[in-house]
This record gives C-alpha cells, structure tokens and sequence, in this order.
C-alpha cells in the first residue's frame, strides 16, 4: 500500500491498498457520541448491522456492484474497468479531497450503500475547508437498516474532524425532511441552488 | 514556470509561473460569441476594460489586493504571506480542480474582480465532471464595468470547455435574478441547497 502520506489525514496516492482511497482509521475514530442516539437499534460505523461493513471505497468496488448501486441514484452509463481506474486515480491524486464510504454486504460481496465527502480548499475564512455531501444511495434491497441514517451521520461527523467550517449538498424537494432531521438547515434567505446544464 | 504538465489544460505545479495556477490560453480560446452580445459597451476576456487584465490568479495577488477584496464577500480573516503561499499551493497540487480567475487592474496594481471554478470529478454520468462558481466578488469601487457579468461568463464557458456536464452555484435570494440573467436555473423541485456550520 502506498498510503500514510504526510499530509495528516492519510489521504493520499493509492496503490493497491487494503484500505481504499482514504485511510479506514478517519472513520473508526469519529465522534460518534454525536449520533449514536439517533440510531434504534443501536449501530455505528464499527459495527453498521449483521455482515455489514462500512469502509473507504476500494479499487476492488468495480467487482462489487458500486457502479451499479449508484445506477439506483442516477444515470451512470456503462463504464469500462479501466475508466472506473482512471477515474479513482484522478480522485487520488487530489489530496485530501474525496471521501468516499461505501457499506459492504461482505457475505454477498456486494456494495449496499455509498456516500463522498468532497472537501473544497478556499480563501475566505482564513483559508479555511468546506465539505460537500454528494452521491448518497442505499440499496432498494437494504431499506430499513438506518444505512442512509449512518452514511450520512459519517460524512457530517468526517467535514467536522477534517475541520470543515460547514458542509452543504443540494437535494429535490422531498428530501428536505429526511436531511433536516440530519441537521442540515436550509438557510434563511441563502438557500438557493441553481444550474446550468451542458450535455 | 513549471506548469506545462501532462494533463492537457496546463493545470499543475505551481511555480515562479507567469500565468498563475492554471494557464492562461484557456480564458483566451473561450466560446465567447455564446456571451458577447450580452456586454454593452462590448468586452471580452482578452478585453475585459481600459487598463483591465483578466488572467488566473498568481502567487503575487498577495500583494495586489486579493485578500482585500474577497473581504467585500465575507470573512476572509488576517492571512500572512506563508498562509497564501500555501494554500495557492494546496490548490495546485489537485490537478484540473481549481481553476481562480481575477481581473487586474494593471494601472494600480491591484485585483479588483474574482471568481473562482472549482471542477469535482464523479464516477456517475460516465466519470463526469462537475463544475462549481464559487467567491465571485467585485471591488466596490469597479461597479457598473460589467465586471462580474464578464467574470461569470467567463466561468460558465470555462466549465463547458471543460466539459462540465453541468455547473451549479449557490446564493442568496437577492441574487437570483442576477444568476438568472447569466443563464443559472432554479431546477424544479431540485433548486434547494442546505448547511451545517461548524465554525
């Protein structure tokens, strides 16, 4: 493996590493204490349910049904192993800037829930960090395991140690309720989200 | 200069460069017939204005007034010389990621626009990248020169040529028929855009 840069967050050039694309300790170290009331059973990212692991995304996700899982989000389209590659190396030369956590069914060997962290690099704030939730899906076949619940409870608690000053994502209408019960707010006056498309 | 690297947008290491983060062909090859009928009197990015200069930003804005200005924004704090150093550096060391452009006014010396695109590779939407505008700021004293019309302008095409599938930003209400103008859309159902804050 080729992790354990000295960049502090063990985020780094990815070989073929055990752990993924960022290192596993950032998510067994978060201060869960903040979460863990909201979960009935009781689950955390050490322990996510029966056969469940929650790790960083690896190479070896391509095998593992993460591109199809996210074919449940939106349009994916269909991509060659070698583009999967050259896309998780690109992610990988950015330092300390994609997190991506993907929940493993490891008695299937498939991939049942993914969520990114995207950490931006800014100016402003005395050049603070900003975090971005994006890419949330769980897998219709694992509804009702709080699985969304957790990946999102992860990702806020990571832009926090990884000293975010805030963390924001774009969502439809009818996930207002579900986010907010996650502590996202929409802001009063400064809420708005808008597009231009190109394809 | 050390940039000229491999990746085919000039976009690398940073160092002594005359350019600045990123190359400066990129603002002077844009599609700008999409956006020029909007500019009465006419400019453009090889125009931007009398004594105006619009190019990436470089290590030397320290001392023109970057910092200065993107405090008409929001908090940007007291940053010494090593700070910006480093994080102009951080930025660089992600490739095709962040790509700050500012307008110079080269009678004084001094930055008096900004806007920066930050680009965000996706495995969905066949290993897409996304675009984002983000601290787009005009010096008080500039205002009614078109400059931050030409600065998002510049941005949105700079996305495209990219090839951004799309580019979003987010803002206040005040803004909206501003962006609107420029081409933005609140997305039915989808225009919303929430916050946790750790700061």
């Amino acid at each position: 493996m080729e992790n354990g840069t000295s960049n502090g967050s063990g985020h780094g050039p990815a070989g073929d590493e055990p752990e993924g694309l960022f290192s596993r300790d950032l998510l067994t170290s978060l201060a869960w204490g903040d979460y863990a009331d909201r979960f009935r059973p009781a689950i955390s990212p050490e322990q996510p349910g029966d056969g469940l692991l929650l790790r960083p995304l690896q190479r070896a996700d391509y095998d593992k049904g993460f591109l199809t899982l996210l074919g449940q989000l939106t349009q994916v389209g269909d991509i060659s192993r070698e583009a999967f590659l050259k896309r998780y190396e690109g992610m990988a030369r950015c330092p300390d800037t994609y997190y991506p956590v993907v929940v493993e069914d490891e008695v299937k060997g498939q991939v049942v829930g993914a969520a990114t962290l995207v950490v931006e690099q800014k100016f402003i704030h005395n050049c603070a960090v900003r975090g971005r939730l994006e890419d949330v899906v769980v897998s219709d076949d694992y509804r009702g395991k709080q699985l969304g619940k957790l990946l999102i409870a992860v990702i806020n608690l990571l832009a926090k140690k990884l000293h975010c000053y805030k963390i924001t994502l774009d969502c439809k209408d009818i996930m207002i309720p579900f986010y907010s019960k996650m502590g996202y707010t929409n802001e009063n006056g400064r809420a708005n989200y808008m597009t231009i498309r190109y394809d």
